[in-house]
């Protein structure tokens, strides 16, 4: 079969032998696969990567000098399958699948690793348990978006946003724009989007931003902190707790009984942000602390490679929460799935654009302009090596 | 007054005018004050403090070329008020307090502003809406730990820590004792203490840690892994949700019905400590990062002045939360001061010594060793320079 190997940097597509599924997995036909913002990464920094990976125990993510074939974001068609299948995915069925295969206990990352190849290639093999038949004859661009949409599904869980909160998207890369589509596909109120792009701030309006921000312009801070009045200082904070306690102690119960009523609906916590920080460069966090209003919640989706600086005592004095996020649990693959499925969850901004495997090396150059691009999809039926744009 | 006073890393006997209390304020004769952590450092390092107070927007924090008198952890009988009380507590009254006062809308910190004088006098003003009687009969050494057991009630609180979960408390300094001690009294049922000092373990033990442990000898991450099976590598994670899909697909009903029902439950969350960092030195954080099992809640109460270096990809492929804490809301200071006075909160063994006012300096000389001290009393009755074991 094609396939777009990844050696040192170079991608080029190359004749494998069609791979074989083992115990429990299907083959699956690749009909699109997307580009996500770790294939660019780990092109040029995978030995950075694969350290830090393996600090977490995962000892096989891929390294510069191996061969691999990258691809993580699969949809494709069923056609054989291995043995010990339980069998109820036919073939021709129209999949998705959670990006893991497993022998024995290894388990690997389907196209993060020089063990599992991945999606850019014209045939992958996949875990057949953690494979979802695509239902609604949901278009193969929107299903092929499942993964990145579920790792913003997640990511939106981890911030526990509520509709009433107002949420502050840092950074419109897919990341950014798949967080602001499920923040407003799950009803959150008020979506605030920055990025220094004018084409990433459009697609972001196109996802349902309420509002979009050019951080070289206005601050994302300032535009909501304004509008929503959150807290900024310490002294605001100590007069309102003053405030409310003077204003229970005219109740006829005691002040600590009507606060704790208030408290249990949530009344005596200061209105504050959910931020998403869908940036990942070093800079951003300590950048994050010195501006976000007090008591905000941050969810960091974005990636930091490499050390990074911040003063604690920022975080510590306004009581920010720093809560990092990465992939989601297989509910919320399947959520996200149908989601897409059922027309709740628009994610059809994300695309700009699709390519042939002989396209792939193309893309990558591409997707690194955030005013033309932001997720490009592999299909590897197209014969071009131009990017066909949406 | 006798009080004493700070400047430039002074600290000694003068006579003071006695304050006047303002409107809506008390004056409070004081029986003991404890000396905290932060007063130890704001002798020494008050400007560095000062200006990252100024980022979060309080400008009178105290600087190091001002005149102050520190003390902020205030037991004391009300012996006089200012005009426009509600009047309420009497004179006699054994009372704590909030350590805010405000005139208009200026509020500032008793004891951490030259605006406001502290507790380390014969005399303090205290704002009559944030002063509580003492209820019980409670002993004047307890009572004076309500607001730094706050603190620890707020961190707690701040972990959402449940019953079930494991605790682990790094640094047995008065904050990491008092979060101890508070877990405890919340009914957490397992908390392991680490402290490199013997003494401070043995405090933590009588605090009712159910273990403690010396890191240059045992790790507690090990110790606490073992024990409790946290998972530590991302593989574990991945075979974990593999092996759920695959058990919940036998069921009769799809697999994603039987996870939301586990999930609502809070079953199908991995197992995971609720950390608390009590020490706030460089590199603390990551170290954290580096070592903590995936998932991990840490709490960070340790205030670590001055730009620190973390590792994020560390915190983001372990799904780590940094819930910075400080201080505490009234209802909390409210709720401390009574699980002090109903007796399940345990909290005399942080009590090692008390002072004069002659003594004050001996006694923050005394502090630098952890083998002997953890809370000292200011008792302005006391006319020692020694320090009073207890």
């Amino acid at each position: 079969m094609r396939a777009v190997r990844l050696n040192r940097g170079l991608l080029k597509v190359v004749d494998l032998p069609a791979p074989r599924p083992g115990a429990g997995q299907l083959l699956v036909e690749v009909k699109r696969c997307g580009i996500c913002g770790s294939d660019l990464h780990c092109r040029l920094h995978a030995d950075e990567l694969a350290d830090s990976l393996d600090l977490c125990g995962y000892p096989r993510y891929l390294r510069s000098d191996q061969d691999v074939v990258l691809g993580h974001e699969i949809f494709g068609e069923v056609v054989d399958r291995g043995p010990w299948c339980k069998g109820t995915i036919r073939s021709g069925t129209p999949v998705v699948t959670v990006p893991l295969v497993r022998r024995g206990r290894q388990v690997d990352g389907v196209g993060l690793s020089a063990s599992a190849p991945g999606g850019f290639a014209e045939s992958v093999v996949v875990q057949e348990s953690l494979t979802l038949p695509v239902p609604n004859g949901l278009p193969a661009d929107l299903a092929a978006l499942t993964e990145p949409m579920a790792v913003a599904w997640h990511a939106v869980n981890r911030g526990e946003v509520a509709r009433r909160d107002v949420a502050i998207v840092l950074g419109c890369g897919p990341v950014g724009l798949a967080v602001v589509s499920v923040l407003k596909a799950r009803g959150v109120g008020t979506v605030i989007a920055s990025d220094y792009s004018a084409g990433r701030r459009a697609l972001a309006m196109q996802c349902g931003a309420d509002a979009v921000v050019d951080p070289s312009v206005e601050s994302p801070w300032e535009s909501a902190g304004d509008r929503h009045g959150f807290m900024t200082t310490m002294p605001d904070e100590y007069n309102a707790g003053i405030d409310a306690i003077e204003g229970l102690s005219r109740l006829p119960v005691p002040w600590w009984t009507a606060w704790r009523a208030l408290e249990s609906i949530g009344l005596t916590r200061p209105k504050r942000p959910v931020v998403f920080e869908c940036v990942g460069v070093p800079g951003m966090l300590d950048g994050i602390l010195a501006a976000a209003p007090l008591h905000a919640r941050v969810v960091v989706a974005g990636v930091c490679m490499g050390p990074d600086t911040i003063r604690p005592s920022l975080a510590v004095n306004k009581e920010l929460d720093l809560r990092f996020a990465i992939g989601y649990t297989p509910l919320e693959f399947r959520n996200t799935l149908h989601a897409l499925a059922d027309g709740t969850l628009n994610a059809a901004p994300l695309v700009t654009g699709r390519v042939g495997l002989t396209g792939v090396a193309n893309a990558f150059t591409a997707l690194a302009d955030p005013e033309v691009h932001a997720k490009i999809l592999v299909d590897p039926a197209l014969e071009t090596e131009e990017i066909v744009i949406k």
